[in-house]
């Protein structure tokens, strides 16, 4: 065997432990009995274990370094990349701070949980202290140009660097903030017209399954379940779990969710069967697979053209609480601008701008430049002046994120690439596909995706996520293409000359 | 560390590993998408080698012969003893020897299938010879006296040999022709009452969780799920999950069926909480396992107390179906016995003649005494001495059961000590609890779960199966109570001197 073949070898067997991974946690969100939580715990811990020992393996550093002497394809090159940005990090970083972070991870969800109860940031300053520590020592240890930060982005946005996306963020930023203000005005002056309304269960699971299927969602290599927090996991290419949830007074987690879910499940059925046991069947980033969910679940799913077709039929589905709700209605309802507390129900107008929050704080936290006394007055003062709106406490302040408790910096910005690489994908599709609208507009949405599928998802992790959008869209990463989309859309919407 | 403490910690990783296993087994007769099979597969292959080079890394043979050299107490020795046990099988066998096993097994299951779709033996044959060859190199792998079944043999039933089975077997098979002959002629003379009756989905699901809830298997522990084939799986004590099937025009897969898997289930949640993560929470073998599906299923579910407490409650959940059914006349249909083809559908009483058959046949088989020719006609001669009855073809005689295409020789035996210890139990159960009749009249299902638990269940595997019947019951293997519990019960029923 050659010292590729070996190391082939061990990343299929790798690719076949992070698979079986996936369906643990998968099952744990869904289907775990509510006794076997510790029993779980246990055998993931285990799980982890080994998939860590079989990836830093010296054995597996030997190949590596004889493998690039040896003569190889592109592909091969690409996937001993991939391979070896994984294991680096994997590497350099001590047993003992893995396991001290693992012990302070789930110290600091306790804490967290606990001050949410009492409604005050005090309970989860030390837990916060001390994760924000090991993070740092992490991030040392990982290694970086004097910018801890970048080292912890590098584990989520590959390639993305601070000096990179600050700009792109502050002028985002910029233009964001008056064009809330006149937006979240404009929605103000009529009442929502779905409130008040009842969307039964059973129509509700209907009615995403139907969009799945038309979204080109295979559900025979993949399925969708209930749970409480939704998300994507995949044993493989052909195994992709969705979940949604269900809210009868509120049908939006339940249709948005399940088209955000079904966004990233094209992508993970999406990867090129060559590739299916390899490094290269992954999103060459977080905010590259956010992309994906982003544009299907804002740009189509709340798109006029969308509507046209659905609208009926969604109407059918639901005919008491829609009988009197006429499309534009409908569209104004589903695209609300409004300044609120809480990123999670924010529209996709002043999403960014909590985006823009997180990350701001998060520098200053990482470069230990904010006394975490300091942190939930400075979490007021700054989403005051972004969006003129303040938390009565730290629930609906600095703890509504189970982030930090996680441990995870470096995170957040991902969601707000996903928005700007979506709307940069977005304008490509249209260049390209010039009947884009019309075939939307009679519910054929396989345009979309089979373009997706071609520039995005069947090439995987052979280029960074910004060379890919690049590859795609002729430009890197920019805010124009969002600030473009957004204008036109809510100028048009709302009447106003934004 | 000493040797024990490297040990143990491996036998917690491995019982871990296990549980993971149990999971994805559990996940592919469950929910796992159609195309994905193909990717489990892999996934599950990769597992099972870590497993097995987990199990049989040297490092843990030298653990081993310096463990039983240290100061341990009982069950760590018998923690050592199963362990031993169960990685000697592992260990003897030659990887190229598992891995043509592998191969050949899944070359008969589709030879298997192609045999039943032309519901001939023929297609089978050269995959059974195969196999059968494997088999019987994996037996002297293993080692035995000079009789190749009992190293197949100890791999589902520890401890047990021929010498010991055939005798108990063969007067088993003297008992049962002649009391199969009254039996099934007296049940003959009355139509199955419930035959053409419609049971609704719905309310058969219900009745299922209702008879779980009283059996006192713990539903926050466990699920139920369906699945075309019901089984029991857990990935831990506190994670138990049964299927059952629904069949609109039968209840009985899904009422005993589920009462079945639920005896299973309630072995598994069984286990001392300090064996969870050891070798000591499981069953000692096979046999004893299914003891405890078939003492509710049978003994317990299809008797006169059980059904005084339920059938007015099945009555309410099936009030078009069995209005005109009076509890005679149930008991008599849940307990029809007559002489069929299929093992699977077969009666409590002629159930055994099937497997006396089976293990008869594959004595020979492994003993290269019976040509693969003649196989189709020595099961029909021999099936028509026992019961009376003659295959159409090969679909309904030798083709009928999995377990040989699976390679599983050695198997069958255990469902007859299965049903052999569920009796000594049960009127070992009678004998500590003069009350059981009474309370189980009333419902109360609770008396026998806490028998069990006591005596076979929080035992685990601390001594073998037989040991620990006769912990129980006063008496290892025999035939008598068995026989005793048909004559008393069926006697009754049909009104007939046997």
């Amino acid at each position: 065997m050659t010292a590729f073949e070996s190391l082939f070898a061990r990343m299929q067997e790798l690719k076949d432990l992070s698979g079986v991974l996936g369906l643990l946690m998968w099952d744990q969100e869904t289907y775990l009995p509510r006794k076997s939580e510790p029993a779980r715990a246990s055998q993931n811990g285990t799980m982890q274990a080994l998939y860590h020992e079989k990836l830093t393996d010296p054995r597996v550093g030997e190949w590596l370094a004889k493998a690039e002497a040896e003569p190889l394809s592109d592909d091969q090159r690409a996937m001993i990349r991939v391979f070896r940005h994984e294991r680096d990090r994997a590497v350099k970083v001590p047993a003992g701070l893995v396991k001290a972070i693992a012990e302070a991870q789930s110290h600091a969800l306790g804490a967290w949980r606990e001050a949410r109860e009492q409604r005050t940031f005090k309970p989860f300053q030390p837990a916060l202290a001390e994760i924000l520590k090991l993070r740092r020592q992490q991030a040392d240890a990982i290694g970086h140009d004097g910018e801890r930060y970048d080292a912890l982005l590098d584990g989520y946005e590959p390639g993305m660097r601070v000096t990179r996306l600050t700009p792109v963020l502050q002028s985002l930023r910029e233009k964001l903030v008056p064009l809330v203000a006149t937006l979240s005005e404009a929605a103000a002056k009529k009442p929502d017209a779905i409130a008040g309304r009842t969307f039964p269960k059973d129509a509700q699971w209907k009615f995403t399954i139907k969009l799945l299927e038309a979204m080109g969602f295979d559900l025979d290599a993949g399925r969708q379940d209930l749970s409480i927090h939704p998300f994507t996991q995949s044993t493989h290419a052909l195994d992709v779990r969705l979940t949604t949830r269900i809210d009868e007074q509120n049908p939006y987690p339940a249709l948005f969710g399940t088209i955000h879910e079904g966004g990233h499940g094209l992508y993970e059925q999406g990867f090129a069967e060559t590739d299916w046991r390899t490094p290269l069947a992954a999103a060459p980033s977080m905010g590259l697979h956010e992309s994906q969910s982003r544009l299907w679940e804002n740009i189509i799913g709340r798109s006029r053209a969308f509507w046209e077709h659905f609208y009926p039929s969604l109407k059918q589905h639901f005919p008491a609480a829609l009988d009197a709700v006429s499309l534009e209605d409908w569209l104004r309802s589903v695209n609300r601008v409004a300044r609120t507390l809480v990123r999670t129900e924010s529209d996709e107008v002043t999403y960014n701008l909590h985006i823009v929050l997180r990350y701001e704080i998060e520098l200053l936290l990482i470069r230990d430049q904010l006394p975490l006394d300091e942190l939930p007055g400075e979490w007021n003062r700054r989403i005051d002046a972004l969006l003129g709106v303040r938390p009565k406490d730290d629930v609906g302040g600095v703890l509504q994120d189970i982030h930090w408790a996680w441990g995870e910096f470096g995170y957040f910005p991902t969601y707000s690439l996903g928005n700007l690489y979506s709307a940069a994908l977005w304008k490509a599709m249209r260049r390209d596909r010039p009947e884009l609208d019309d075939r939307l507009r009679r519910g054929d949405l396989l345009v979309a995706r089979e373009w997706l599928r071609e520039k995005v998802h069947r090439p995987g992790f052979r280029t960074s996520a910004e060379e890919r959008v690049r590859a795609a869209t002729g430009e890197g990463l920019t805010d124009a293409p969002f600030l473009e989309y957004l204008k036109q859309k809510y100028g048009a919407l709302y009447g106003v000359a934004v």
